[in-house]
Formats: structure tokens, C-alpha cells, sequence
């Protein structure tokens, strides 16, 4: 017995960047849930400089920034998703939902004709 | 003036395989147009290797071969996608189309934050 399942990404360019994907929408999520860049980019198995590279990337792509970080404190600074990130977040998964749900009758009519 | 586009790909797994996706529906067009196997990864850059590899996994994943090949001839043997491979195809771009459709609106209404 096989598995079949279909994968979708969608990602917006700005240029030759990506202002949002699969991975920048994971990030914000570790944000939310750790409230700290680092602890996010360890649970995500990334490097700290790679998802420093990931928020800037998206703050400088939109017209507001979407993560706000603070210096200093005893945990070395947190970070926090704004209220225009999550927007553009909830935006993102929405869209990603309605393309799921409009294409599954295709992704059947397909997997059908795959080996069981 | 900044250039804003959504990309979206679609890849149907079967087990730990992309069965189709974005290359090997690029590959089956490339193989229509050039009835070749090794011409059709010439006009992708493509090692032949590779192209092979990539019929391959679609011919084993599905329950008809997508592809057949013509072995000697002049021009060392050709290739065609058969009728259920075209069947295959036409079914994935639909499902692209109307992916892309139905999230037009949410693309626009992520887009309309981005820098300009």
C-alpha cells in the first residue's frame, strides 16, 4: 500500500526575493511561539544567521516590519511577531488553505492512476 | 517600481517520490516537442542521466507508462508520451490553473503590502 500526497508552495517574490514562503511563515510561527529569533531558528534546526537573513528579508520586502526585536534584558533580547506580520501571516495560510481545497478534487482525479 | 509574482508548485508524492511536480511536467512537454529523450534534457540543461532518472520514477510511479521509448532508428531511438502521460499532464496543469485562480485574490491582497 503506497502513500500519495500532494505538497503545495507558494511563495511571493519581490524581485528575486522571496517576501513570504513556506520557510519565512514557519519562522514567524517559532517567533510567536518562542518570542526569540535564536530559540526559534534552534527549533527549527537553522542557524541564527540564517534566520536573521529570513526576518530582514522580509521586513525590508514590506512596507512595515512584521517581527520587532528588543535589546538587551536577561535572555539577551527577544523578538515578536507585529500585528501587520501576523496579517500577512494569516494572509499567507489562508491562501495556502483555499489552494488545498480548490485542488484536491484534481489531486485525486491524478492520484487514482498512481500504483496502490 | 519593484516586480511582485507568486510562484506555486505543486508535487504529488508517492511514498517518498514526487510521482509529478514542476520538472517532470517541464520534461514530458520538452519530450513532446522534441520526440527525444536526450533532446528534450539538452533543451532543459538537463544531463541525460538525469532526464532518464526522472522518466523513470513517473513510469514506475504511475500504473501505464507516461513515457516509451523507441529503441535504434537513425537517430538512435526516440520518445513519446502516451496517451495516458498526456491524460497526466493536462490533469496537473489544470489543477495548477485553478490553484492559481482561486488564490489571486489572496496573492493581490498580500501584495498590496509589499514596498513598491
Amino acid at each position: 500500500m503506497h502513500d500519495a500526497k500532494l505538497k503545495l508552495q507558494l511563495r511571493i517574490l519581490w524581485d528575486e526575493e522571496i517576501a513570504i514562503g513556506p520557510g519565512k511563515a514557519q519562522l514567524l510561527e517559532a517567533i510567536q511561539r518562542t518570542g526569540s529569533i535564536s530559540q526559534a531558528a534552534k527549533s527549527m534546526n537553522m542557524s541564527y544567521r540564517r534566520a536573521w537573513q529570513l526576518v530582514e528579508t522580509m521586513n525590508h520586502s514590506f512596507q512595515q516590519a512584521l517581527v520587532e526585536t528588543q535589546k538587551g534584558g536577561t535572555h539577551g533580547g527577544g523578538a515578536h511577531v507585529t500585528n501587520f506580520g501576523e496579517a500577512i501571516l494569516s494572509q499567507y495560510r489562508q491562501m495556502e488553505q483555499n489552494a488545498h481545497h480548490v485542488i484536491e478534487y484534481d489531486f485525486q482525479a491524478i492520484a487514482q492512476f498512481l500504483k496502490q
